[in-house]
Protein backbone atom coordinates (compact mmCIF):
# COMPACT_ATOMS: atom_id res chain seq x y z
CA UNK A 1 0.00 0.00 0.00
CA UNK A 2 1.78 3.53 -0.80
CA UNK A 3 1.63 5.93 1.82
CA UNK A 4 0.11 9.55 1.77
CA UNK A 5 1.09 12.45 3.23
CA UNK A 6 -1.42 14.74 3.34
CA UNK A 7 -0.96 18.68 3.74
CA UNK A 8 -3.46 21.53 5.23
CA UNK A 9 -3.73 24.78 5.93
CA UNK A 10 -7.57 25.22 7.01
CA UNK A 11 -10.52 22.77 6.64
CA UNK A 12 -9.14 20.68 4.33
CA UNK A 13 -12.08 19.39 2.36
CA UNK A 14 -10.18 17.52 -0.10
CA UNK A 15 -8.88 15.68 2.48
CA UNK A 16 -11.90 14.44 4.11
CA UNK A 17 -12.78 13.15 0.66
CA UNK A 18 -9.67 11.22 0.45
CA UNK A 19 -9.96 10.10 3.76
CA UNK A 20 -13.74 8.85 2.47
CA UNK A 21 -12.52 6.79 -0.24
CA UNK A 22 -9.50 5.33 1.12
CA UNK A 23 -11.48 4.00 4.04
CA UNK A 24 -14.05 2.91 1.59
CA UNK A 25 -11.12 0.72 0.15
CA UNK A 26 -12.24 3.26 -3.52
CA UNK A 27 -8.74 4.17 -3.02
CA UNK A 28 -6.21 1.69 -2.33
CA UNK A 29 -4.41 3.44 -0.50
CA UNK A 30 -2.71 4.46 3.34
CA UNK A 31 -2.75 7.89 4.99
CA UNK A 32 0.55 7.82 6.59
CA UNK A 33 0.42 10.94 8.16
CA UNK A 34 -1.85 14.86 7.97
CA UNK A 35 0.01 17.90 8.51
CA UNK A 36 -1.02 21.61 9.01
CA UNK A 37 1.26 24.71 9.08
CA UNK A 38 -1.42 26.18 11.17
CA UNK A 39 -2.60 25.44 14.92
CA UNK A 40 -6.20 25.97 14.32
CA UNK A 41 -6.65 23.79 11.08
CA UNK A 42 -10.08 22.21 11.53
CA UNK A 43 -8.63 19.36 9.53
CA UNK A 44 -6.60 18.42 12.05
CA UNK A 45 -9.74 17.67 14.19
CA UNK A 46 -11.39 15.66 11.28
CA UNK A 47 -7.86 13.02 11.30
CA UNK A 48 -7.94 12.63 15.11
CA UNK A 49 -11.37 11.78 14.78
CA UNK A 50 -10.77 9.13 12.38
CA UNK A 51 -7.61 7.94 14.14
CA UNK A 52 -5.45 8.98 11.45
CA UNK A 53 -1.46 10.50 12.57
CA UNK A 54 -2.02 14.10 12.44
CA UNK A 55 0.77 16.74 13.20
CA UNK A 56 0.74 20.39 13.62
CA UNK A 57 4.04 21.73 12.82
CA UNK A 58 3.35 25.80 12.68
CA UNK A 59 5.04 28.12 10.05
CA UNK A 60 4.71 30.99 11.50
CA UNK A 61 7.57 33.30 11.48
CA UNK A 62 9.70 30.58 10.04
CA UNK A 63 12.17 31.13 7.16
CA UNK A 64 10.73 29.23 4.00
CA UNK A 65 14.06 26.74 3.58
CA UNK A 66 14.39 25.92 7.79
CA UNK A 67 10.63 25.49 7.77
CA UNK A 68 10.70 22.88 4.43
CA UNK A 69 13.41 20.95 5.73
CA UNK A 70 11.46 19.77 9.16
CA UNK A 71 8.31 19.69 6.97
CA UNK A 72 10.40 16.76 4.66
CA UNK A 73 11.48 15.19 7.77
CA UNK A 74 7.81 14.63 9.16
CA UNK A 75 7.26 13.34 6.18
CA UNK A 76 10.20 11.02 5.54
CA UNK A 77 9.43 9.75 9.58
CA UNK A 78 5.85 8.70 8.17
CA UNK A 79 7.43 6.77 5.27
CA UNK A 80 5.15 8.69 2.42
CA UNK A 81 5.17 7.97 -0.64
CA UNK A 82 3.46 10.76 -2.21
CA UNK A 83 2.18 14.05 -0.74
CA UNK A 84 -0.97 15.92 -1.54
CA UNK A 85 -1.20 19.38 -0.82
CA UNK A 86 -5.43 19.67 -0.08
CA UNK A 87 -5.54 23.56 0.33
CA UNK A 88 -2.17 24.10 2.08
CA UNK A 89 -1.61 27.90 1.95
CA UNK A 90 2.10 28.00 1.71
CA UNK A 91 4.69 27.96 -1.47
CA UNK A 92 7.16 25.23 -1.36
CA UNK A 93 11.00 25.67 -1.99
CA UNK A 94 12.74 23.96 -4.85
CA UNK A 95 14.72 21.77 -2.14
CA UNK A 96 11.65 20.99 -0.78
CA UNK A 97 10.26 19.75 -4.42
CA UNK A 98 13.70 17.73 -5.16
CA UNK A 99 13.41 15.88 -2.30
CA UNK A 100 10.04 14.43 -3.71
CA UNK A 101 10.58 14.27 -7.70
CA UNK A 102 7.36 13.63 -9.54
CA UNK A 103 5.86 12.60 -6.10
CA UNK A 104 3.76 15.83 -4.82
CA UNK A 105 0.39 16.43 -5.90
CA UNK A 106 -1.72 19.96 -5.83
CA UNK A 107 -5.13 20.64 -6.79
CA UNK A 108 -6.42 24.34 -7.94
CA UNK A 109 -9.97 25.09 -8.67
CA UNK A 110 -9.58 26.29 -11.82
CA UNK A 111 -8.84 25.10 -15.21
CA UNK A 112 -5.07 25.81 -15.40
CA UNK A 113 -3.17 27.94 -17.38
CA UNK A 114 -6.43 29.74 -16.44
CA UNK A 115 -6.74 31.30 -13.03
CA UNK A 116 -3.19 29.93 -10.97
CA UNK A 117 -2.75 31.52 -7.54
CA UNK A 118 -5.25 33.31 -5.15
CA UNK A 119 -8.60 33.85 -5.21
CA UNK A 120 -9.27 31.44 -8.87
CA UNK A 121 -13.11 31.25 -8.77
CA UNK A 122 -12.72 34.59 -8.33
CA UNK A 123 -10.47 35.71 -11.05
CA UNK A 124 -12.78 33.45 -13.12
CA UNK A 125 -16.01 35.36 -12.21
CA UNK A 126 -14.68 38.48 -12.93
CA UNK A 127 -13.30 37.24 -15.80
CA UNK A 128 -16.81 36.42 -17.40
CA UNK A 129 -15.76 32.92 -18.65
CA UNK A 130 -19.00 30.69 -18.99
CA UNK A 131 -16.62 27.42 -17.65
CA UNK A 132 -13.92 26.83 -15.48
CA UNK A 133 -13.12 23.79 -13.27
CA UNK A 134 -10.31 22.30 -11.22
CA UNK A 135 -6.92 20.80 -12.03
CA UNK A 136 -5.15 17.97 -10.25
CA UNK A 137 -1.31 18.79 -11.09
CA UNK A 138 2.37 17.48 -10.21
CA UNK A 139 3.79 20.07 -8.36
CA UNK A 140 7.18 21.56 -9.57
CA UNK A 141 8.72 24.99 -8.94
CA UNK A 142 6.88 27.20 -10.58
CA UNK A 143 3.35 28.33 -9.22
CA UNK A 144 0.34 26.03 -10.07
CA UNK A 145 2.44 25.01 -13.44
CA UNK A 146 2.99 21.14 -13.35
CA UNK A 147 2.01 18.69 -15.33
CA UNK A 148 -1.29 17.84 -15.56
CA UNK A 149 -2.90 14.52 -14.24
CA UNK A 150 -7.16 15.30 -14.80
CA UNK A 151 -9.39 18.39 -15.39
CA UNK A 152 -13.02 18.44 -14.94
CA UNK A 153 -15.09 21.23 -16.64
CA UNK A 154 -17.53 23.33 -14.20
CA UNK A 155 -20.34 25.64 -15.96
CA UNK A 156 -20.30 29.29 -14.69
CA UNK A 157 -24.07 30.46 -14.40
CA UNK A 158 -25.33 34.15 -14.51
CA UNK A 159 -26.69 34.09 -11.33
CA UNK A 160 -23.44 32.58 -9.35
CA UNK A 161 -21.41 34.12 -6.58
CA UNK A 162 -17.97 33.10 -5.12
CA UNK A 163 -19.82 30.87 -2.93
CA UNK A 164 -22.20 28.68 -5.39
CA UNK A 165 -19.16 28.29 -7.95
CA UNK A 166 -17.01 27.18 -5.42
CA UNK A 167 -19.41 24.61 -4.22
CA UNK A 168 -20.06 23.31 -7.37
CA UNK A 169 -16.05 23.25 -7.95
CA UNK A 170 -15.45 21.51 -4.79
CA UNK A 171 -17.59 18.42 -5.64
CA UNK A 172 -15.08 17.82 -8.71
CA UNK A 173 -12.04 18.62 -7.11
CA UNK A 174 -13.78 15.63 -4.61
CA UNK A 175 -13.86 13.26 -6.93
CA UNK A 176 -10.87 14.10 -9.40
CA UNK A 177 -8.45 14.32 -6.77
CA UNK A 178 -8.60 10.50 -5.50
CA UNK A 179 -8.92 9.44 -9.32
CA UNK A 180 -5.53 11.34 -9.86
CA UNK A 181 -3.76 9.49 -6.71
CA UNK A 182 -5.02 6.63 -7.46
CA UNK A 183 -3.48 6.93 -10.96
CA UNK A 184 -0.08 8.28 -10.15
CA UNK A 185 0.30 5.64 -7.34
CA UNK A 186 -0.39 2.82 -9.52
CA UNK A 187 2.47 4.20 -11.69
CA UNK A 188 -0.46 4.42 -14.61
CA UNK A 189 1.59 7.02 -16.26
CA UNK A 190 4.41 8.58 -17.94
CA UNK A 191 5.19 12.29 -18.27
CA UNK A 192 5.94 13.35 -21.46
CA UNK A 193 6.86 17.26 -22.12
CA UNK A 194 4.83 18.44 -20.01
CA UNK A 195 2.06 15.97 -21.04
CA UNK A 196 0.62 13.39 -18.79
CA UNK A 197 -0.40 10.06 -20.81
CA UNK A 198 -2.17 7.21 -19.02
CA UNK A 199 -0.70 4.22 -19.83
CA UNK B 1 -34.15 40.52 -39.60
CA UNK B 2 -30.40 41.62 -38.23
CA UNK B 3 -27.69 41.67 -40.74
CA UNK B 4 -24.70 39.61 -40.47
CA UNK B 5 -21.02 40.78 -42.13
CA UNK B 6 -19.13 37.64 -41.57
CA UNK B 7 -15.20 38.03 -42.43
CA UNK B 8 -12.67 34.80 -43.52
CA UNK B 9 -9.73 34.86 -44.78
CA UNK B 10 -9.55 30.88 -45.85
CA UNK B 11 -12.07 27.91 -45.88
CA UNK B 12 -14.41 29.61 -43.05
CA UNK B 13 -16.02 26.57 -41.75
CA UNK B 14 -17.58 29.27 -38.90
CA UNK B 15 -19.26 30.66 -42.04
CA UNK B 16 -20.75 27.38 -43.39
CA UNK B 17 -21.88 26.79 -40.58
CA UNK B 18 -23.45 29.96 -39.58
CA UNK B 19 -24.83 29.82 -43.20
CA UNK B 20 -26.37 26.73 -42.78
CA UNK B 21 -28.07 27.58 -39.27
CA UNK B 22 -29.20 31.31 -41.35
CA UNK B 23 -30.71 28.98 -44.50
CA UNK B 24 -32.50 26.39 -41.80
CA UNK B 25 -33.94 29.53 -40.22
CA UNK B 26 -32.37 27.80 -36.83
CA UNK B 27 -30.57 31.63 -36.73
CA UNK B 28 -33.00 34.32 -37.68
CA UNK B 29 -30.57 36.88 -39.49
CA UNK B 30 -29.59 37.31 -42.79
CA UNK B 31 -25.68 37.05 -44.18
CA UNK B 32 -25.59 40.59 -45.69
CA UNK B 33 -22.17 40.45 -47.20
CA UNK B 34 -19.18 37.85 -46.36
CA UNK B 35 -15.69 39.28 -47.46
CA UNK B 36 -12.33 37.98 -47.17
CA UNK B 37 -8.96 39.80 -47.19
CA UNK B 38 -7.36 37.18 -49.44
CA UNK B 39 -8.02 36.31 -52.80
CA UNK B 40 -7.76 32.77 -52.50
CA UNK B 41 -10.44 32.14 -49.56
CA UNK B 42 -12.09 29.07 -50.00
CA UNK B 43 -14.99 30.71 -48.17
CA UNK B 44 -15.35 33.39 -50.70
CA UNK B 45 -16.52 30.54 -53.50
CA UNK B 46 -18.94 28.54 -51.01
CA UNK B 47 -20.34 32.46 -50.40
CA UNK B 48 -21.08 32.88 -54.44
CA UNK B 49 -22.38 29.15 -54.31
CA UNK B 50 -25.20 29.92 -51.88
CA UNK B 51 -26.29 33.29 -53.72
CA UNK B 52 -24.28 35.25 -50.78
CA UNK B 53 -22.77 38.97 -51.72
CA UNK B 54 -18.88 38.30 -51.95
CA UNK B 55 -16.37 40.35 -51.74
CA UNK B 56 -12.42 40.46 -52.09
CA UNK B 57 -10.77 43.14 -50.46
CA UNK B 58 -7.37 42.22 -50.26
CA UNK B 59 -5.51 43.34 -47.44
CA UNK B 60 -1.64 42.58 -49.01
CA UNK B 61 1.01 45.24 -48.84
CA UNK B 62 -1.93 47.75 -46.86
CA UNK B 63 -1.68 49.69 -43.90
CA UNK B 64 -3.92 48.48 -41.31
CA UNK B 65 -5.71 52.08 -40.95
CA UNK B 66 -6.20 52.33 -44.63
CA UNK B 67 -7.58 48.46 -44.82
CA UNK B 68 -9.92 48.73 -42.02
CA UNK B 69 -10.96 51.82 -43.34
CA UNK B 70 -12.40 49.95 -46.19
CA UNK B 71 -13.69 47.18 -44.46
CA UNK B 72 -15.50 49.45 -42.49
CA UNK B 73 -17.58 50.82 -45.84
CA UNK B 74 -17.68 48.23 -47.42
CA UNK B 75 -19.75 46.97 -43.97
CA UNK B 76 -21.99 49.88 -43.63
CA UNK B 77 -22.33 49.86 -47.56
CA UNK B 78 -23.96 45.91 -47.10
CA UNK B 79 -26.15 47.80 -43.45
CA UNK B 80 -24.25 45.50 -41.55
CA UNK B 81 -25.30 44.99 -37.30
CA UNK B 82 -23.41 42.63 -36.85
CA UNK B 83 -19.45 41.72 -37.32
CA UNK B 84 -18.75 38.13 -37.59
CA UNK B 85 -14.74 37.07 -37.47
CA UNK B 86 -14.63 33.53 -39.15
CA UNK B 87 -10.71 32.53 -38.98
CA UNK B 88 -10.38 36.61 -40.58
CA UNK B 89 -6.21 36.27 -40.31
CA UNK B 90 -5.93 39.98 -39.32
CA UNK B 91 -5.97 42.08 -36.02
CA UNK B 92 -8.46 44.78 -36.65
CA UNK B 93 -7.47 48.62 -35.48
CA UNK B 94 -9.02 50.48 -32.76
CA UNK B 95 -11.09 52.47 -35.32
CA UNK B 96 -12.50 49.91 -36.78
CA UNK B 97 -13.55 48.39 -33.45
CA UNK B 98 -15.18 51.66 -32.44
CA UNK B 99 -16.92 52.00 -35.19
CA UNK B 100 -18.74 49.00 -34.09
CA UNK B 101 -18.87 48.85 -30.52
CA UNK B 102 -20.16 46.03 -29.37
CA UNK B 103 -21.10 44.58 -32.34
CA UNK B 104 -17.69 42.68 -33.37
CA UNK B 105 -17.77 38.71 -32.35
CA UNK B 106 -14.93 36.45 -32.93
CA UNK B 107 -14.51 32.58 -31.89
CA UNK B 108 -11.52 30.79 -31.10
CA UNK B 109 -10.37 27.42 -30.57
CA UNK B 110 -9.73 27.29 -26.56
CA UNK B 111 -11.11 28.09 -23.74
CA UNK B 112 -10.06 31.96 -23.56
CA UNK B 113 -8.30 33.49 -21.13
CA UNK B 114 -5.86 29.84 -21.75
CA UNK B 115 -4.09 29.52 -24.97
CA UNK B 116 -4.78 33.33 -27.27
CA UNK B 117 -3.00 33.93 -30.35
CA UNK B 118 -1.80 31.31 -33.11
CA UNK B 119 -1.76 27.75 -32.58
CA UNK B 120 -3.95 27.60 -29.77
CA UNK B 121 -4.52 23.58 -30.44
CA UNK B 122 -0.54 23.15 -30.90
CA UNK B 123 -0.19 25.53 -26.95
CA UNK B 124 -3.20 23.31 -25.56
CA UNK B 125 -1.60 19.66 -26.47
CA UNK B 126 2.21 21.44 -25.87
CA UNK B 127 1.25 22.55 -22.25
CA UNK B 128 -0.80 19.32 -21.63
CA UNK B 129 -4.12 20.35 -20.41
CA UNK B 130 -6.76 17.48 -20.26
CA UNK B 131 -9.60 19.88 -21.11
CA UNK B 132 -10.18 22.69 -23.95
CA UNK B 133 -12.42 23.85 -25.69
CA UNK B 134 -13.83 27.17 -27.56
CA UNK B 135 -14.89 30.90 -27.17
CA UNK B 136 -17.10 33.23 -28.73
CA UNK B 137 -16.53 36.39 -27.44
CA UNK B 138 -16.65 40.50 -28.42
CA UNK B 139 -13.68 41.82 -29.97
CA UNK B 140 -11.63 44.66 -28.30
CA UNK B 141 -8.98 46.11 -28.54
CA UNK B 142 -6.35 43.42 -26.85
CA UNK B 143 -6.04 40.32 -28.65
CA UNK B 144 -8.80 37.43 -28.31
CA UNK B 145 -9.81 38.98 -25.06
CA UNK B 146 -13.24 40.80 -25.11
CA UNK B 147 -16.43 39.80 -22.90
CA UNK B 148 -17.36 35.94 -23.18
CA UNK B 149 -20.59 35.11 -24.66
CA UNK B 150 -20.47 31.47 -24.75
CA UNK B 151 -17.60 28.46 -24.00
CA UNK B 152 -17.93 25.28 -24.46
CA UNK B 153 -15.30 22.11 -23.05
CA UNK B 154 -13.60 19.74 -25.29
CA UNK B 155 -11.79 16.59 -23.52
CA UNK B 156 -7.88 16.29 -25.16
CA UNK B 157 -7.30 12.72 -25.44
CA UNK B 158 -3.55 11.08 -24.96
CA UNK B 159 -3.71 9.88 -28.54
CA UNK B 160 -4.96 13.65 -29.80
CA UNK B 161 -2.54 15.02 -32.29
CA UNK B 162 -3.46 18.62 -33.81
CA UNK B 163 -5.49 17.65 -36.45
CA UNK B 164 -7.50 15.12 -33.98
CA UNK B 165 -8.27 17.93 -31.62
CA UNK B 166 -9.27 20.58 -34.02
CA UNK B 167 -11.52 18.63 -35.11
CA UNK B 168 -13.34 18.01 -32.46
CA UNK B 169 -12.93 21.78 -31.08
CA UNK B 170 -14.70 22.55 -34.68
CA UNK B 171 -17.86 20.63 -34.17
CA UNK B 172 -18.45 23.09 -31.21
CA UNK B 173 -17.00 25.71 -32.50
CA UNK B 174 -20.16 25.51 -34.80
CA UNK B 175 -22.46 25.30 -32.43
CA UNK B 176 -21.79 27.73 -30.28
CA UNK B 177 -20.49 30.27 -33.04
CA UNK B 178 -24.86 30.38 -34.48
CA UNK B 179 -25.95 30.43 -30.72
CA UNK B 180 -23.98 33.56 -29.81
CA UNK B 181 -25.16 35.06 -33.02
CA UNK B 182 -28.56 34.60 -32.17
CA UNK B 183 -28.31 36.03 -28.34
CA UNK B 184 -26.40 38.97 -29.16
CA UNK B 185 -28.86 40.00 -32.58
CA UNK B 186 -31.65 39.47 -30.19
CA UNK B 187 -30.24 41.62 -27.81
CA UNK B 188 -30.98 39.00 -24.73
CA UNK B 189 -27.59 40.12 -22.96
CA UNK B 190 -26.51 42.51 -20.98
CA UNK B 191 -22.59 42.92 -19.69
CA UNK B 192 -21.52 43.75 -16.21
CA UNK B 193 -17.95 44.32 -16.41
CA UNK B 194 -16.17 41.48 -18.17
CA UNK B 195 -19.75 39.65 -17.74
CA UNK B 196 -21.81 38.88 -20.37
CA UNK B 197 -25.30 37.86 -18.37
CA UNK B 198 -28.25 36.31 -20.41
CA UNK B 199 -31.57 38.01 -19.93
Amino acid sequence: MKRLGILISGRGSNFEAIAGNVASGALPAEIAVVISNRTDARGLETALSRGLNAVCLPSKGLDREVYDRRLAAELHKHDVDLVCLAGFMRLLSAGFIREFPERILNIHPSLLPAFPGLDAQHQALAHGVKITGCTVHFVDEDLDAGPIVIQAAVPVRDDDTEETLSERILKQEHRIYSEAIGIVIAGKYRIDGRRVIFT
